[in-house]
């Protein structure tokens, strides 16, 4: 690999003048910085990239905090992230906290000493405050914090109260939710819009909540419990995994979906397709949200002017097999 | 954050020998060390891990380059890598190649350009000779190059001729193979194994081969014309997505699965819990794939004795409900 020193001497410069064309400060010259680029290109010279992010406390490298990427929300949310961060030559270090606040301060001690140029916090187990001294860009993405930090989330209230107005003009009246884990902002705020659209049609009844913690097999257990002893006609799960836990204990117990129990899931993803009833369920823009809060990252993080700090976005039902 | 030079000072001794402590290179004498890694603790001092790179031209940081971290066979393994990453203080860059040549080199220049300690290969566009400058420690995962360097696959060749055979034990006779995508070799083993053990069997017939390119529509559609207009009693998916399509082909063929259609998948994904009926399936051992190469790139990065360069891992069958 070309080294600077060679650049140098090919554009018969100072190494020192090689080094303000890269990193684009002090002045140089219009003729001298075009010797400098021709040389770098004959040369086929790589900047070393360490010693560049030394120099300018940058590594050209973003961290990117998920719970847990084996849950199915998650890759295509990293995808999305990585292929726009590609797109501005950052890379993408990928940590999973578990919903862990120790694991998630320590990730970000240790993304932190690799001098990342900005991070994307997709948890909420550390508080505004805690991360007050962070020192470095941050997006955060699906589970919002409070105002500090530019944000990207989708609009979980009102997709739960679609979700559940659309069980009632299929004619549900008992109509259930399994609810995601009680620490999770976005299981509190699907809960809340259904609560709310409930109460508004006069159905409200706590006794139709029951915890599945996003997950199928508890969501199962969940609903084989509740369908054994109490009347009910419509599920919104808040999550599609939890949804297809509820499909498999609706058939257990011999109940059709969705003649005799009308089912609708939450995020929309490849698992809605591939159950039999296929899942009506709310879709999240799950992609153009990784895009969006790695594009806020990328303006941030470039001093950049950002039109809108916190981005809402629209949800939509999509109708399948599992309601009427 | 303290810096090196009162961590010195504290410690009453130069620069250099914290630095000579800090990486473990020349003499420095027991009693110093002790008083430097006390003055370390107290000051609660972090080494500037890019400084520190840039000498030791190491990063702690590792790059793993996956076809599709949407593919649900990824996460699981990604998640493996970056846990036992994570216990050895390296963090993982995530690269998503989409199976491309180009893309994949490209991602390996920049892994390089960062001075990554070492890389973690899941495909297989590059040939042994194009990586034979690679210059950083490498282990390939899941897809074999040839033996150059260290692997971690799983017997594909054995999971589907036990597949195969299941199938015949169970009475079927025309038994078909989904073919995952012809320039990925995981695919193609498993054709082997499926092939060979129908000659063994007596039952090779190459008109029950058809491609699903390891998509769920694919196969759903292959499915449905194959199922038109020929006899067949038995698929042998080559993936679980694959099988999932053949799944939904037959119900809506108005088929009864496993009475008149048998289904095998392979993968063992959570999907194939997740539909209905549950898939019978060839378990790949997926998390300890991952954790596997992550544990030989460790040894290869630190330089110590590796005891098995080429691991091939066992699978089993999982029987659900879509076999007898």
């Amino acid at each position: 690999m070309a080294t600077m020193r060679e650049v140098a001497k090919l554009a018969g410069v100072s190494v020192a003048t090689v080094s303000r064309v890269l990193n684009q400060n002090g002045y140089v010259n219009q003729e001298t910085e075009k010797r400098v680029k021709e040389a770098i290109q004959t040369l086929n010279y790589k900047p070393n990239e360490v010693a560049r992010s030394l120099y300018k406390k940058s590594s050209r490298t973003i961290g990117l905090i998920v719970p847990d990427i084996s849950n199915p929300f998650f890759p295509e949310l990293v995808r999305a992230v990585e292929d726009v961060m590609n797109i501005y030559d950052y890379t993408v270090i990928l940590c999973n906290s578990d919903e862990k606040g120790d694991k998630e301060k320590e990730y970000i001690d240790i993304l932190k000493q690799r001098y990342v140029d900005g991070i994307i916090l997709t948890t909420n187990q550390l508080t505004s405050e805690e991360l007050s001294d962070i020192n470095v860009p941050v997006v955060v993405l699906d589970r919002p914090l409070d105002h500090s930090f530019p944000s990207v989330v989708a609009n979980n209230y009102e997709g739960a109260r679609m979700a559940t107005n659309y069980l009632y003009k299929q004619g549900c009246r008992r109509i259930a939710h399994i609810q995601g884990p009680l620490h999770v902002v976005n299981a509190l705020e699907r809960f809340r819009g259904y609560q709310d659209e409930m109460k508004s049609l006069g159905l409200w009844d706590e006794t139709l909540v029951f915890i599945g913690n996003y997950q199928m097999s508890e969501a199962k257990i969940a609903t084989m419990e509740a369908l054994t002893n109490q009347k009910i006609d419509g599920i919104f799960a808040g999550n599609d995994v939890m949804a297809a836990g509820a499909l498999k204990a609706a058939q257990q117990l011999g109940l059709r979906v969705p003649e005799d129990l009308a089912i609708i899931g939450y995020d929309n993803i490849p698992l809605a397709e591939m159950t039999t009833p296929e899942l009506t369920t709310i879709s999240q823009p799950i992609y153009d949200m990784g895009a969006i809060a790695a594009r806020l990252l990328v303006k941030k993080i470039e001093g950049k002017p950002i039109d809108q700090i916190h981005h809402v976005l629209p949800v939509k039902l999509v109708r399948r097999e599992s309601t009427r």
